[in-house]
Parts: structure tokens; sequence; C-alpha cells
């Protein structure tokens, strides 16, 4: 199940189109701050990133608002959205994009009555009833995982493997992004799943050179895509 | 300089009336969580506080959504308003009447544009320059320390001292809030030199009993400023 402007009903009211989920690159603090994170973004985005999410549990939120406001000119340029990770009130004062909100951080029904219902909000179910009360909240689309294991959230619980990821596909109508110790060697089976997308920290964030992870990744991503859909 | 309604001119546009900001309590998340912290809190409003602020630094977003949400319950029944440190994403989630912004916080110009011209926004600031470029963004009020040297911020400068809040006072024409290591034992002294109020996390949060506590402070603080004034 693909989400693109082409199978939306033709009547339906101006809504804002739905983004393209193939390669969504979140940041994180051990890989740089200020110049050095846009850089890896900017790269990122060169080598094939369709979203990126700034995800800084750390950082004051003076901070943290400078950083968006810093990626928010790269994004915009490119046309790539810009999602917050947790912080309504940084996507509010510099007009991202969105925000990605986990089961910790404001429920989706709060930050969709705060954004507008043209706002990319985005999940982190833990359960399959998660993944549906976001969806019921207004969620645009889940971030589903740990599909494979990953080395950046070290204390999360066993990784769902392909099958779970399934499990929760299955149950939304929205989009579903694939995340956790996804790289090139498994990107093909997150795709070949049903998700519209996966997700990466490491894999494009923390490479020698991110532009080029990034286009290894949507090769392999586009060319999936095109076996699932012939 | 005092603040109240009969000093507003007669003929200005309907606006929030001013806070009392007598004494302004802070809580901690050393002195607790959940209800332990709603009942203290309800116990200084009981003693004379005038308006709460939640402060933790540590919480989850969801954790701070739903302690704002049942401390709000008993500011409003008080007509005390609750002021949210740092995030004005939960005081616009829970309609809290305000936020308190360091200079690691939002600007206090953004939350300004978020919040509307109604709502109490407090600043923080470092330097006398600070304090002057708070007032201009739009700072409700100012609350200005360490004054005595507080062990709520053990990682603060050195106290500005009595000296150093005059200066302040002095500089702007907001109400200004003394903070910092401030007891029944020095209170007076913070209101003759212009403070509109002080603020207090230990000396009523750490209480064991708040409500005393607020009590000894309030009688205090009004005491002196029947002196003042007369």
């Amino acid at each position: 199940m693909w989400y693109s402007l082409s199978q939306q009903p033709i009547n339906q009211p101006t809504q804002t189109p739905m983004p393209d989920w193939r390669l969504y690159v979140i940041t994180d603090p051990r890989y740089g701050h200020g110049d050095a994170l846009r850089d890896r973004v900017a790269a990122a985005i060169r080598g094939g990133a369709t979203i990126v999410q700034l995800r800084d549990k750390t950082a004051t939120t003076r901070a943290l608002i400078e950083q968006a406001r810093a990626l928010l000119t790269i994004t915009r340029a490119a046309g790539v959205p810009l999602i917050i990770n947790d912080r309504v009130d940084v996507a509010l004062a510099v007009g991202a994009d969105g925000v990605h909100l986990g089961v910790d951080d404001m429920p989706i029904a709060d930050a969709r009555r705060l954004l507008g219902p043209h706002a990319i909000i985005g999940g982190s179910p833990e359960t399959p009833e998660d993944a549906l009360r976001m969806q019921r909240e207004g969620a645009t689309y889940l971030g589903v995982g740990d599909v494979f294991g990953t080395p950046t959230k070290p204390d999360a619980g066993a990784p769902i493997g392909i099958a779970g990821l399934q499990r929760i596909i299955a149950l939304v109508d929205i989009p579903v992004i694939g995340i956790g110790g996804i790289t090139p060697a498994n990107a093909a089976d997150v795709i070949r799943a049903g998700a519209s997308g996966i997700a990466v920290v490491s894999a494009v964030m923390g490479a020698e050179d991110p532009a080029a992870a990034a286009q290894t990744l949507r090769h392999i991503i586009d060319r999936t895509r095109s076996e699932v859909e012939a």
C-alpha cells in the first residue's frame, strides 16, 4: 500500500501532499553539532534523504531552536520536510514541518490540536495498541521498530523483526516507516514487508560519507519498490 | 514602584490583570512527584503562595504534561496562576497561565508570539543586558538572582546580593521578583529593595510544613510592604 498524491480522492479538500517517506534520516548529537551537523544533513539530502528529523534529547531549548533554524534553511531549499523530535514548542517557534512523538512525549491528540491539520505528526508506538491509538489521535505516520536491533537506543527492548513490523503495517491505514538497525544489507526486506520507507540514524549520519551512504540506501529502496510494484 | 490594577491608566484597553507577585513558589522534583507534589503545592497555596511555577528539568514531556494538568486543577480553584518553567509546549497543551524562561530556553520574543499578549512570560536574566532585552521582547516580569546564594542551583555564579537586585529593579519597568536563598531571615530586605515579590523553592517546597512556611513568608512580605508604603 503506497501513499502518493495520485491515490488521493480527486475531490478531497485541499490538503498538504503526503511527504516522500522513502529515506528518513534522523540526527543524533553524537555525530556533531552546529556547522558539522548541518553539513552532514546537507550531504544526506544530496545523497537522497527525503525527510529529516532533528533529534537531540540533551540540548537546551535555545540550542535546539538555533539548530532547527539552521537545518530548516537547508531542508526548505531542498524541499525536504524537517521534523522535530519530541518538542512541539521548537517546531512552533521555527515553523518546522512537524514533530515526532514517542509514548513519553506529548500525546498525539494534543500535538495535532496545537499544530493544526497540516502538520506532519509521527508516532513511535511501543505496542499494537499504541499504534491504533496514535492513528486515531491524528498521527500522519508511524515509525515502527526496533526492527533489527539498533546501536542508537541500546535500552530499547528486543527487536520486533520483520514479522513485528508487518503486524503493525497490517493493523493501521497510515504509512509505516521501519526503524532500528537498518543497513544496506537488510533495507530491501523492510520495503518488501510493506513499509513506506526506512528511517536511519547511524547508517547515514554516522557514515564517513553521509551522501554516499544515503545514495546507497536510496538505490536499494527504489529498486525494491520497483520490484514490489512490478 | 508597586504594580496593581489601581495604578493602571483608566482608559487602557482591556487586559489581563497583573498577577499578585508577592509569594512565588517554585516546585522541584527533589520534593516529590505526583500526589506528593500536588499536596505540597496545595499546602503552599493555603499558606499564602500567590503564584506557582512547575519546574522539572528531568521529567519527560508526557510526565510534565500530566503533572501540569494535576497542578492546574488546584491553582485554578485557588485563583493562583500556574507558570511552566522552560516548556512553552507544555503550557500550550495544558492551558497554563504562562511560562518562565531562562537564557538557555526559548527566546522571550518567540514565546510571546506563540502564547499571545495575555500570557504571563517571565525571564531569568543573567546580566543587565539580558534584563533589558527580555523586557523589550515582551516579558511580563523578571525573576532576578541569585540574591543570597541558593542550594537549589549550586552551579549558579556568585550571589548578586541586594545591590545587584536593586540595580535590575532600577533598570527595568516591569515587576522584579527576587530569587535565591531567600528565607524568613532576609525576605524583608528583598521587599525593601523594591522587589514586587520573592520566589522560593526549598524555603516552602522543602519545608516540613509548606503551609506554615508560606504563611510565615507571606506575613513578613505583607508587613514589610505596609512599612514601605506607609
